[in-house]
């Protein structure tokens, strides 16, 4: 299924994709869905970033070209920094160059501490296209991740939440960038697979329903101009896009 | 004014010091405080964490010792960790020492960003007492801070907000385990001051109402055990007391 939160005349609302219209719900997370009974026309919807994380975790590879054994570490972004699919986003002038990174997003069904690879996948909820924008110069001056991850709209996320995925590990990503293919790679190409970085970061950190992991960026990150249209798509989930501002 | 959070018969409550009481409050980030009528004994109260921020940000001042003139970095912390005056921080056993650590807490008031040295002490709404419960062994294997910082607990929070604070680079620090004094310090001997941290931090990082900065341990950080009783006194705030389990 996929689901989408919704900016509608009443408001936000979650929603579920039906044919050509979105179905209202009550909370996404439920065991068993609530609808409204309203619903929104596929073709008037206005998609916000389809959850609101309290905690964003990164996964650091230790090497963005897969050559290299390093195990991972994690890192957090600030919530804050979620944007929503159509969002600019503002890169700041006066620090370097700016990369966008197409990364898979792993969004957090339920409680998640100290997962097994037997049961990592049970508590994933589903999963979104995130672009995890990065001030690349900082990182040699900031090991910690911060200056290097800090900025308004920061993360868009989107365009929906999609939990039907046949392999999380085989999902192949496309990166466009003024109409132009720049990047075609997967998250077959992550250093570390999607259950590893589940199991390590539960290792640490409990995640709460909500949550959001991102699965670092398998040589899918470019610098990104003021002026860029970046569209990123996920192979059975969508494509994410946003304007460089 | 001292703010805090209590549990009540009738769910969480906002509240304001008054006297031998607690005055049950609205929004305590409200310019005017909506009082509910409602009040608590102050010898009744059962204080939680006094906020519940999105966003919680410590410094590494990269020295402890106050000694060293590298700039500050920053790094976030999963505000999951939260925990209530009182409560058990369940240290794990498997990962080497682990320290507790007496700190300042900065709770901001509204949106701040990009502060300057003349309007950052305006988004500042109080001061609290952090126990910034950190996996010291990790540090070395974890640049990030994010195995060292990560854990069920480890960001004690209270015992409420004071808002009347004569001078935040002032605030005198004890640190008490199992009844004896084994750190006394203060704000005073932090490389950055405050005011620096708020700049730094925002210079970075957009911050909201109630997110939280943990300024760092001024040689308030010491090895805990499991079954210590924990007190961590900040002059003009209070007493922050947890156990260690």
């Amino acid at each position: 299924m996929r689901f989408a939160r919704l900016q509608t005349a009443d408001g936000i609302v979650n929603a579920v994709a039906s044919g050509d219209s979105w179905r209202h719900i009550e909370d996404p997370f439920a065991e068993t869905l609530a609808y409204t009974g309203a619903h929104t026309p596929a073709d008037d919807a206005i998609l916000l970033a389809p959850v609101r994380p309290r905690v964003i975790v990164g996964i650091a590879h230790n090497r963005g070209n897969n050559d290299h054994p390093l195990p991972m570490q994690a890192w957090h972004k600030s919530p804050h920094s979620v944007a929503n699919p159509g969002e600019i986003i503002p890169v700041r002038r006066d620090i370097g160059t700016v990369n966008i990174e197409g990364e898979l997003a792993v969004v957090i069904g339920r409680q998640a501490y100290q997962l097994t690879e037997s049961n990592a996948f049970d508590h994933v909820f589903g999963y979104a296209v995130a672009n995890d924008v990065t001030n690349i110069d900082q990182v040699p001056r900031d090991e910690k991740n911060f200056q290097a991850k800090s900025g308004i709209n920061y993360t868009p996320l989107g365009p929906w939440i999609e939990t039907e995925i046949a392999d999380p590990e085989n999902v192949a990503t496309e990166v466009v960038i003024n109409g132009r293919v720049v990047g075609q790679s997967g998250s077959f190409n992550l250093p570390s697979s999607v259950l590893a970085c589940l199991v390590y970061v539960t290792s640490w950190l409990r995640l709460e329903t909500g949550d959001v992991i991102l699965t670092g960026a398998p040589n899918t990150f470019f610098a990104a101009q003021p002026g860029d249209r970046v569209e990123i798509t996920l192979a059975g989930i969508g494509t994410l896009t946003n304007t460089i501002g």
